[in-house]
Order: C-alpha cells, then sequence, then structure tokens
C-alpha cells in the first residue's frame, strides 16, 4: 500500500517537476519578449521624442477622408481646428461629397494626379521628416548646390528603367524643368549677342519654350517658330537652338530633331519618357536631356527637374545660370525627392511604371470606347512601340489627348467641347490649329471619369454617329 | 522504509506544486503585461501609423553628436547604415572630434548657422512631416503658386517685428530674395530695349546684383557700377534701377536711396532688416522691398524669399517672371517655411529676435576686444539706432565685419588675414578697395571661435600693438 502510494507520489512529482519545467522556460522566454518589447516601446517613445508632434499633426490632416473626392494638407487652411478638404473639380461642400452637376469637366492642365493614389499606398515609405534644423547651409559639403544621393538615385533610376544613358554627362537640378529649360537656352546662346541664336519647336510645342525665350528677352537668341521653317537653313552661320521633345505635349509623338549641323544645338524634353506614356525602346543619349519630377513620381508641386549635359563649357555655362538665379535647388525639395526616388528604386523601380502604365492603359482604353461611336472627333495616332522595359511592343498611352474635331465647320474644337462642359486648351496655344485640342488624361480619377462622362454624352448626341 | 520515501516525495510533491502555482501566477501576470505592451506598442505605432518609420529615421539621423561639431542629415552620405557626420570648418574625423590645427577659420560665406542652436532646442515645434501625397498639383486651389497661409503668417510678422509695411501691397515668392532680385530687375527694366535702363547701387555693394544683371543679360537693362556716378544725371530720359541695401552687405550700414526722380526705380533689399542685426527705427515702407528667409530663420538652404510691392503693373511682371522661371517655388518649401513662421509667431515673434540680439550681440563684444589692442585693423562704425522692436537705442550688430587695414603698405586686407590662416572676402569682390575685408559673423559656434584666436594671434603679434 505504502509501496503503491509511493509510487503516485513519485509520478506526481515527476509530473509536476515537468509542468515547473515548463513554466520556467516559457516564463523565460515570455520574460526576454516582455523586456524587448518595454524597450522597443522606450526605443519607439525615445526615437519619436521630439518628431512625435509633427507626426500627429500629418496624420491629423491625412485622416481626413474627404469623401474620397479631395484631401486636407498640413498647410491648407484651417477651420474650428480642423483642416479644410481642398476638393476635386466639380466637388464641394466641406467634405467634398457635394457633386457639382452643371461643372465642366476639368481636362486642362497637366497636374499629374493620377499617381497619387500610387503614393497613398506608400505612405509609410514615402513620408519624410524634416528637421528644423535641416541643412540650413547654402551649400552641401562639397560646397555645391547639387545632393551627391540625390544625383546617384536617379542615374540608378535612369539605369533600371533604360530610358537614359548618364554615365560620362554633367547632371544639373533645377526649378523643375522649366527653370533648365530657360538655363539651357541662355547657355546655348552664343555670346556675340549681335549674332542671336534663333529658337525654333516644331509645331504642335509646348507653348513654355516660345514664352520663356520672349519674356526672359536675352540679348543672345530670339523665337523664331516653327522648326519646319528652318529645314532647309543649315547653311546659314546663325546658330540655331531646335527644342525636340519626346514624347511630345501635346500630340505624345516620339519626336526626333529635324535640324542637323555644326551650328545646330539641341535640347531634348524628355519629361514623358517614361513607361507611364511610352514604350522605351533604347535610352536617350544626347548631349543635353532634362526630365522632370513632375511627370515620373507625379509630384509637380515639388518643383524639380534634372539635365544630363555631355558638354563641359554648357554645363558650366547652366550651372552659373542656375547659381545666379536661385542658388541651387531648395534643400527641403531635394530631401523630398531623395524620399520619394528611394521608395522608387527600392522594388527595382518597376512598380510605379506598372501601376502608371496600367491606369493610363484603362484609360486610353475608356477614351477610346468614349469616342469609339463618334465622326466628330478623332484621336492622334501614334504607332506601337518597342518597350525594353516591359520587354514587349506596347501601344503608346500618352499623358494628353490631341483630340480633332473633324468636321469642316468645327474650326473651334474648344468651343464645342466647353460648350459640352469639358475644359481642355485649344491648339493655338501649341501653335497649331484651333481645331486641335488638348485633353489631359492624367488628373485625378474624379476628373477623369467626369471627362469620360461628359464626352459619352456628346457622343452619343452626335448627328451621324453610329449607333450602339 | 516505504514510508518515508512515500513522505518525501509527498514532501516533494507538495513544494514542486507551489512552485507550480509561483510559475503559474508569474506566466498569467506575465502574459497580461505581455499583452498590454504589445497593445500599447500598437497603439503607438496606430497613432502614428504612416509617419512613424519617418520619424524614427529623423531622429536616428538626429541622435548622432558628432562631436557637437557638426551633424548628421537625414539625406547625407550613409556609412554602415549611419549617416555620416558632417563636420564643421576645421573639425573631422568620423565623429567631427578631430581639430585641424592648420586650418583656415572660415569668415568668408553668410551661412546663418548662428541660429542651427535655436531650432535644436526648438526641435519638436519646428519638425514638419510632408506626406508622400503632399501638394502634387502645380498650384493650390486658388489656381496661384503662393501658399495664402504663408502668405498671412509672413505679414503678421511684419507687423509683430514692425520691420515693413504691408498693407496695401502684393506679394511674391521666390527662390531665394536671390530670384526675386532678378525678377525685379527684369520687371522695372522699359519694355522698350532700344533705352535699356542703368542699374547701379552703391559701392561696396553685394556681388550678386551685378553678376545677375550681366549675366543674364537681358535686352533691357544693363549695369552701369556706382551709384555715386549717377547721382547728377537725375536730367537723363533714361530709366534707372538702383539698389539699396539695408542694411548694407558687406557693411552693415543702413543705407538710405540717394537717387530719386520720376525715371528712378528703387530696389529695396532688406535682408539684414531684422533685429538680429539692427535695430529697427521705422517699418520699410518702399515700393519694392525684398526679404528672404535665409536671414530670418537661418534656413539658407531652403531657397526662399517673399517681396512686397505696391504698383500692380511691377507686380503683374515679377509674378509672370516667377512663372515662367520655376512655376513658383516648391511646395515642400513652402510647407517647411509656414512651420519654421509659426515657431516663430508661436511667441508673439520674440523669442527667435531675442536669441539672435544675444548670440551677436556676444560675438560684436568679442570681435572688438580681439581687435581693440590692434592698430592695424580697423571695423565699420555703425552710429546706434532707436529700435522699435526692443524699445531701446541700441547698437548695431551687423552680420559682418567690414574690417579695414589700416596700414599703407597693406593694400591687400584678405591676403594678409589668409596668411593668418582666416578667411574671409575681399573688399574687390564688393566693388571697394582691397584695403577692406568682409568677415562673416554668422556662421556656427566653431567657426567664430577659430575666427577669434585666429584675429587674437595675428593682433598679439602686431608691431606696435598696445600690450596689455
Amino acid at each position: 500500500m505504502a509501496r503503491s502510494e509511493s509510487a503516485i507520489y513519485k509520478l506526481c512529482l515527476v509530473g509536476s517537476l515537468i509542468v515547473n519545467l515548463f513554466f520556467g522556460v516559457s516564463l523565460y522566454v515570455g520574460r526576454r519578449a516582455a523586456w524587448k518589447c518595454r524597450s522597443d516601446e522606450v526605443n519607439i517613445r525615445g526615437s519619436l521624442s521630439w518628431s512625435g508632434r509633427a507626426a500627429a499633426e500629418a496624420e491629423s490632416a491625412a485622416a481626413e477622408e474627404c469623401s474620397g473626392h479631395g484631401r486636407a494638407y498640413l498647410d491648407g487652411m484651417v477651420v474650428d481646428g480642423r483642416p479644410v478638404c481642398e476638393c476635386h473639380t466639380c466637388y464641394g461642400g466641406p467634405d467634398c461629397s457635394l457633386f457639382l452637376p452643371s461643372c465642366s469637366a476639368n481636362a486642362d492642365g497637366g497636374d499629374p494626379l493620377f499617381l497619387e493614389p500610387f503614393w497613398k499606398q506608400h505612405a509609410e515609405s514615402s513620408a519624410v521628416v524634416v528637421a528644423g534644423w535641416h541643412r540650413m547651409s547654402y551649400s552641401f559639403s562639397d560646397q555645391t548646390t547639387l545632393s551627391k544621393e540625390l544625383e546617384s538615385l536617379l542615374r540608378k533610376l535612369h539605369s533600371l528603367v533604360g530610358n537614359a544613358i548618364t554615365d560620362g554627362k554633367h547632371i544639373l537640378f533645377g526649378g523643375g524643368s522649366t527653370q533648365l529649360l530657360a538655363a539651357a537656352v541662355h547657355a546655348l546662346s552664343p555670346g556675340n549677342s549681335s549674332l542671336p541664336a534663333s529658337v525654333v519647336a516644331s509645331i504642335p510645342y509646348y507653348a513654355l519654350y516660345q514664352m520663356q525665350t520672349e519674356f526672359f528677352d536675352s540679348a543672345g537668341c530670339s523665337f523664331q517658330g516653327d522648326t519646319a521653317r528652318w529645314n532647309n537653313a543649315t547653311n546659314t552661320t546663325r546658330d540655331i537652338i531646335e527644342f525636340v521633345t519626346a514624347p511630345n505635349n501635346p500630340d505624345g509623338q516620339l519626336n526626333e530633331a529635324v535640324l542637323h549641323g555644326p551650328n545646330v544645338k539641341t535640347i531634348y524634353d524628355r519629361a514623358y519618357y517614361w513607361p507611364h506614356f511610352t514604350g522605351i525602346p533604347s535610352p536617350a543619349d544626347e548631349d543635353l536631356t532634362i526630365f522632370t519630377i513632375s511627370k515620373l513620381t507625379g509630384h509637380a508641386g515639388s518643383r524639380f527637374g534634372w539635365a544630363f549635359v555631355r558638354n563641359e563649357e554648357v554645363y558650366q555655362r547652366m550651372y552659373m545660370y542656375l547659381e545666379l538665379n536661385t542658388i541651387g535647388v531648395s534643400r527641403d525639395t531635394q530631401l523630398r525627392a531623395l524620399k520619394l526616388l528611394k521608395v522608387l528604386i527600392e522594388d527595382g523601380g518597376r512598380e510605379i511604371f506598372e501601376f502608371g502604365y496600367k491606369t493610363m492603359t484603362k484609360r486610353w482604353e475608356r477614351l477610346r470606347k468614349a469616342l469609339s461611336m463618334s465622326k466628330r472627333f478623332s484621336l492622334q495616332k501614334i504607332p506601337p512601340e518597342n518597350c525594353t522595359f516591359f520587354q514587349k511592343v506596347r501601344d503608346p498611352t500618352p499623358a494628353y489627348a490631341w483630340v480633332k474635331c473633324e468636321r469642316e465647320e468645327d474650326r473651334n474644337c474648344l468651343e464645342i467641347l466647353n460648350a459640352a462642359k469639358i475644359l481642355g486648351r485649344g491648339g493655338s496655344v501649341f501653335h497649331d490649329d484651333d481645331r486641335y485640342t488638348r485633353l489631359s488624361l492624367i488628373r485625378s480619377d474624379d476628373d477623369f471619369d467626369l471627362l469620360i462622362s461628359r464626352l459619352e454624352k456628346l457622343v452619343s448626341g452626335e448627328d451621324g454617329a453610329k449607333t450602339m
């Protein structure tokens, strides 16, 4: 009896000891985890000492939903302690839920808000905290006004995308490609102003080229209009500066230089040369090529562009221009650009282009469908291109539709579209016929949806339109 | 035997069960604590969902002490996963602890790092988080490129400080006062370029005025040098554009316009017209006045300036210039400027000026003391001014010392200072005599301390210097 009792106690003891062992191990492991958790918490609280307030403010502003038809910004107007919603075109009310039915669809400006959803999806990786003492000096530690880190990322991005050769070329930063275009014209103009250079661009061309050249009225150059007029003028001793925009704004064509010769200098505006908009048949490898973040990431408000320049003298003149004009680009902007580019490059530089290409492809499908029944309006035709980025032959998906009014009597296409409550930009703005109108396809989803809706209505009311 | 064995097992079992109970309770309590800890962590992370990572990155960079002789930036070079220290002049090594004894004291550039400690003290209120989708559009909701909130704060600040009348004047933003100076010259130049305006400034003047005017080579104006030569030329029909810098760079004098008349246009560069540097006898109330954040908050790297313009036509021309040049100032920069200005205004706009004035006062005391025994070097003399801000008559504390070499044979003052391992900027850069050198007094404490040390050594070695 005592022996079996002893055996039971022995058995229970062994069981209890096993449980103790189990508990002991669990407790040890748990305590380590708890220590780590508390340590992490201290780290989080400790490492968010001074930035916590700013972070909370930003998230508070971002938390305003604005009914999905707008957003609140950190530096927007504040009402009752809350940042106000800034609504998409045709939406209003305090939370942008009010649709304004008589409002015109905005297909005018080139605000690249089609990329905004991408950045909202990448909120964590794309946010940047700017400390109060961030880069107060006029220059970086190498005495230049360009961030070496940012330069490095840009070169890497071009290499990943394959849309530009950057080796052996100088890089410059500007306040948008806008500033670089002006700097380029100035740098390529002869010093001897008794023989100013003629500046030309092929119709239809981006209005800014002419507006800048004429307004800044540099003694070294003057705008002379359409390149086509100068095609046989290569025997002139005058310098010619030709703008080549590829893909072109407004019609999306992958333009090439028209003029050649020892007195011809070419400025390549490659703002749209990204897989969002076009196939990339080969990397751009020109003497002077300009890009902008506006059409790459969509951050038009940041005012950041960059140029690759082969010639040393041209580079030095452009650098001097940028220094005397603004002492370089804001360090705040360069920090932001660096952050955004890091997001792009993190995954090998593919995700944003897949997003952009997919978005633009869908938009062009809807646009073509909306105009498919129309005999009155036609779209530009651009041949498919081989794309080394997507490794296939693909249709272009340009940022703008270059709509043509086909009827003889429809001399002012924009007026017709305006009457149908569609805003666009008339052909004459691009020095072409007013039978053309540029419609921006890169704005917000709301803008695009309303554009399609209005186009469908316009086409459905068309005499002679084929009915479904 | 079996009975005592049984008793032992029984005893051990009871003991083990007690331990079981203890472990069990501990484990339960520990698990609850761990759950709470993880929950807290989620809450902290949750209330800072997408900005947490950016905040942690920024604080990590800021945590690099760099021995107090430098700092690490978020966008600087990274080595072994840590941002590198960017050291003050004459300091080196991975943590900036290495003093380089043969290095020259930097009193050359106008980097306003004397204000950096202020911002480090205000780390929490001055940080700003920029969301990935912040202000991607080309314009604000009012279709302009100027933040209304920022405009409002600037007008308020000037009202608090009393250094400018802004009512009834248009405001413009630029990439530093740099861009606004160029825009102003352009806007004030006549449209008819057969009679270009003459641009003048009083010696000694800031080199940029001439460099810009000559380099940009606008057909509408040409730089004509010292204002004094034009003092009797008011009967000319040509337009004259006079730069008036007050306080002046380099000599700190509160200059006034020299030329007057219907054909005279004046650009007032008021970059230094803040209580850090000068008494404020009255608010500036001119037709065209330009300020910069560089010399107000010290953020020279941000490239942000603003101008008040009375005349509508001049304002429109300047606005057009800024739009065609860069489509306005980066929204990232405007957000940052807004944050910094909020810090200034929070306490009624006094603290930064008290900080700046106190710092500059101490520096001038030390500078005067260092040169008090010298017969070889003299400092500019500026009379005390009544200051409406500090409500007293006060000595000026200009940003720069305008040192003069008094000895006949010391024709190039800069060379003498260079030989004594002091970097400065020679008088001829300001179109004055090379007997003058500008020494910057607004750089970091390290720069200033080394400057004083070198000056003391230079003066102590002076023949004929009065000995203590």
